[in-house]
């Protein structure tokens, strides 16, 4: 069993459970039909290509949901980068067990990876500059909290896990609001006061506004590197306490996310660190 | 609501709950401090780029989920194709739940289109053979029915939906069974006389004890398009009922595709279908 | 704690849980009452009658799941067949345990145990035939898995598991598709390349619609031993490698069955397996 | 939508579900492929043979579940007894829900109305005397609610429904604790005042026992009629308020019966009334 | 992990799972943030007050479930009449796992060991009297079966659990039935007879009918002790198998107990003892 | 049904089922056997005493969920301060799912309204000051969220919801690890950017660590009113953004709230209100 506490929302026992049934069914015919019970096997989980690993806690788990008699020995640990060939644990057990469990197994791990080697990219992308990398709410239906764990596996930072943990007033809002004004209000108002406030803004008089209504956080969205030059040193010189976020269709291109960092924003918020990570090759290797 | 049954494996309300849960946590603190009771909103789900588009009826469950009430016309049906800037359903109703809603129903509707746009490209780039495009196990865990939706909605076909619906004799079952004819003949009398059995070959001479042991599908895994070209003509000869598919690392690549279609094997199956689909990037507009 | 994975469909935990629930409710009020704390009571599982064992590992997740330190130690295996007075396992912990968990382990054992039972005679009627017994989905709603492993042990085989591993056109099928032959056509493209095509057929005319459709199996409803043989004997010299099934109101009584075997169909589906095998009588002997 | 509560213990959506989910899997793939979207048909729910109907709103519930446009109407109230080729309710609506929802609908009537119509042949048995049948916890695993009701239906009485709703002394428990009187003892200090106690007894002198500890109701079990009668005379004599109930393998022979219920005896609780009550047979039939 | 069983519906490991998912939410970020992993720590759960204590087994199975290595040694049984100051339990493992655990091991503790309390002032008011101090149903949802069980520790007896295991005929009953005597009749019928029938009176003409009818017990609502006294005088003469219960807005008060106490009523209900018992102060100290 | 969404963490749906579950089990066998199918009631939700509302909606719930033809009509809003005798909804449908749900739904608005009123009166004792009550995570396991609606009811404040969506630094955090200022740190890194960090102090010197750390907010713990003041007036001096928390064993005591109030602290946080205060007396009279 691997060494995770049982009651943690992240390695979440039952997300794992689900994944094993919906692959296995009614059972897993082939296996069932092919392997002599008792048949035991060792082999390795090896990555085909080089990245940053994420998820084999929760590779271990599908094993040992599947069979908790597995030894699940891991090589080398979450948020390692590993070249191509790299052996990332080591499994024996019960052959059935061990064929069964693998394709949940390396799906998992095969998404978390890519999104922490993706992350892993983009931190690199800004290295030397005062600005850090976060992730969005875009990501994948029902493993939010495992991906904001792989984003951190791969050194990037983590925005708010949802709509409760944190305020963030849109133009949506504001318009519904009446002003951005009266929209900080309420939210003060509203909420617990360990949540700060996040606006969005598009425009510099929003941002003036958004200064004077006391926001916390400003999101400078759509912008181009020199207006968020601008909008920064705005900022910065009328309220150097206030963290600013650029974000919009950024994207995972180096270069575009080095122009971005080069403008002195706090941080820059990239959906495509989720949403649009390649899957990480990684395979089960049986020793024959 | 939409227009689906409530009992439905693949539009499973228990999954959008979840994802629902998963991002409102304890409440959507922004909005419910920001928007007066009583608001009404009407928005615009938009393409933000051309594609296939797959899981309206997802997005329409998100925001029936939060509100009952709010109306989710589709303006397109899913499978259909379209252009950037094309409108895809218009929502109306408490301005409260489409903001609560929005990003859940996003989500699904740009990883589902996301897939639905890549199974189309693949399978553009083998038209005019006779080979068909079929999709893997190699899905997000806890979305492999949707996932395998959208792969229809896109143009390819599936391949087995789990380890139950099917046999996949593979090189690991064969090495546990003794021998390739045994594992066939094991799974001959423990299967359900429904299932066909397909079997992985590496070589022609697997090949022969394939066929010889009755397979009903024979995989071609890792092959070059001539070695896959020289397996497939060698199955026809020998045994003409018997399906060819290819698979292993062949991507999404159009002419790498499109080499390997014109081998004359019925099947190509690719993981890059699910599990490498880039984001299809689509929004909710308000009207303002 | 029983020998059997974690994580299998078969032995569902869930289930047995719900069945204690069922029974236990709010407590078993009168162990309570009336035992001592601490005390420990031994006792034996003995069969009152002879037949067919089967669902003793559900039976040791009944005691299990109530006290993991209860011991059952499994004296004949599923699959036996023994005789009136056979001890089939030794129960030994705390004495609260065996009587809170013994109504339901013995609930289940007479069931699963009656189903093997009834395979078993139905299988032995037709021995020295090449026919072979199969179950159906006339199973009791919500023990499908588990009575179908019940059938298995007593030496039957399974239909298909549900509606998603197999494919059965039947006579509603054909008329909303508008022919046989369209039906069959839709089968084919719609689903995975891995599933057989079984066709409902009632006549002469419709066993030659099915073999010039293509039908991977024939299921010939409703007819006497002599149509039977008729049309079994006109498949098999037409298509060969054509799988034939009787079914229909055929029954567990063994002259019936031997009559229809006799006529050289491969498999007899019989919904009296499991929805109308009478109970296997079978206790809890404590030690005194 | 029958019109039942939306929350009722016995008519349990969630038991519905789960045994429409077992049946249909990832989809009916068989009426996916072959009937065109917005079909509709109509079908008549028919007896096979003369019986008693339990089961109609659970039947409905399955239909209703698959989708909640199908209109089910009931043509006779569970609890009526009806002869073969009687036509139970009438069903309209979406070919495919029809067909996918059938199997489930059919296997929940076709068990509880078996139920039924055992428990009405018992009731006829013992017709004139003063003896009522009633059932015990020997029910299908998860189906106890409604195997209950079905007795019910059937005309018989039900025992308690469970370990927590009403209190039995048996063997093991007066061994555990000492004597029958101590055992009485703890279960009315331990108990709510609400239930009543039942102190099972083989002998006599266990009876004058139990008379003197206060027992509300004693059952004698496994007794010749001679026996009973001996022993009810005895009770009725010196504690007519006692409440009188014979059990032990009487099963449901009309005959048996008779002679039991002839004996004075006050309940007459049968096993067999749930675990051996063969299928009563019901189809569903597609108007042509 | 505690020494309980591990399917028990009083300490329900469901329940426990819940509130800590309800109080964690996606993770305790203080914790995660500032402890090291791998701190260990040693902490004792400390009485702040005098009270009876309830619930240690639910505050360790809290512990367990954050980290089954937390070692937590009851330092008292539940039960147990303590002072301030007293040590209850001793925890020591995982710092992180304590920290988490904390809140939701406490807020059992304090509103269990609250009720706890309660009772045994209430118990102690009426000593040296006949009477027997029983709970109500007004319980806080979810927490029924725990709250009963700390009404037991405090020494006073439980009343039925739920609306099924046992039969309370109140007011809106019999106008709903046309008469007391008519419904006594139907519950007869309709209910197990293992179910004792208890009726609410409010007169003594309605004492006489209820006795005439054959209640088992006769609750006699919101009565002076005075009023109390002659019923209680009435029905001993009259029926003396009667079991007498007082409720309505008694409340917890010594001197209102001891009076309605002394009237010779065998029970005395008290919403109190579960709906307003305060909070018992309870704390987890740190060893420094 | 109520008109709330469908989709609502506070009036979780889920949670009055299983209130519901709770009290009904197998069925409300007492109103199953008097009550006339068909029988229908009207009845008022009446307060009996004085206080301020909270759990209409949840009430209404309870009867919906029994039965969605309840017409349920809310006479006052939640949050309305009524007196006693105010009828506070009115409700008609099926006399036998009045009486069945009637006991849940009371339940709950006792539970909820007690806090309410509880709240209010709190915050009644710091009119004129600038101090504002909010409540603690010491609430009732399962009941979280809709206590703190009720706190929002009454008129005070929320703290943070969870573990998850605030950092409050604590003593054992600090001690574990190493130093506020450490701790402080590691948790501005660790968290989301839109998390305010809260520490706890309980002397000047920690007071002076924490401004000079950062903090947001000081919690002052344990002090007394003098003690507050001096802190509350140096932290005002020196960091004049920082907001100011007193807590610690305060209790719902009107003085002494308004001796905290009086000493400029921005917050007070209360347990008492959640976890100590009486329930709220309401009762269901039907229409005779």
């Amino acid at each position: 069993m691997p060494d995770i506490p049982a009651f943690d929302p992240i390695f979440d026992r039952e997300l794992v459970r689900r994944a094993l049934a919906e692959d296995i069914g009614r059972g897993d015919v082939t296996t069932q039909a092919t392997i002599t019970p008792g048949t035991r096997s060792s082999a390795r989980i090896v990555a085909r290509e080089a990245g940053v690993i994420a998820g084999l806690p929760i590779a271990a788990l599908a094993f040992a949901q599947i069979d908790p008699n597995v030894q699940f020995e891991t090589l080398v640990a979450d948020g390692a980068s590993v070249t191509a060939g790299t052996a990332l644990a080591r499994v024996i057990g019960d052959a059935a067990a061990l064929l069964t469990a693998e394709r949940t197994a390396l799906n998992f791990l095969g998404r978390l990876s890519g999104i922490a080697s993706q992350a892993a990219r983009c931190v690199a992308a800004v290295a030397g500059t005062h600005a850090q990398v976060v992730d969005t709410r875009k990501t994948t239906p029902g493993l939010r909290l495992l991906e904001k764990y792989a984003v951190r596996m791969g050194g990037a930072r983590n925005h708010r896990a949802g709509l409760d943990d944190g305020i963030l007033i849109k133009d949506n809002h504001i318009a519904a609001a009446g002003s951005l004004t009266l929209a900080m209000k309420r939210a003060r108002t509203y909420a617990s006061h360990l949540l700060k406030i996040e606006v969005e803004c598009e425009s510099e008089a929003q941002v003036r506004e958004a200064i004077a209504a006391g926001a916390d956080v400003i999101l400078l969205d759509n912008m181009t590197p020199d207006q968020l030059r601008s909008a920064v040193t705005f900022i910065h010189e009328h309220a150097p306490a206030i963290i600013t976020e650029a974000s919009g269709h950024i994207g995972a291109d180096p270069e575009k996310l080095a122009a971005v960092a080069a403008t002195g924003v706090d941080l820059i918020s990239l959906g495509a660190l989720t949403h649009s990570a390649p899957n990480f090759d990684v395979a089960l290797d049986f020793d024959s």
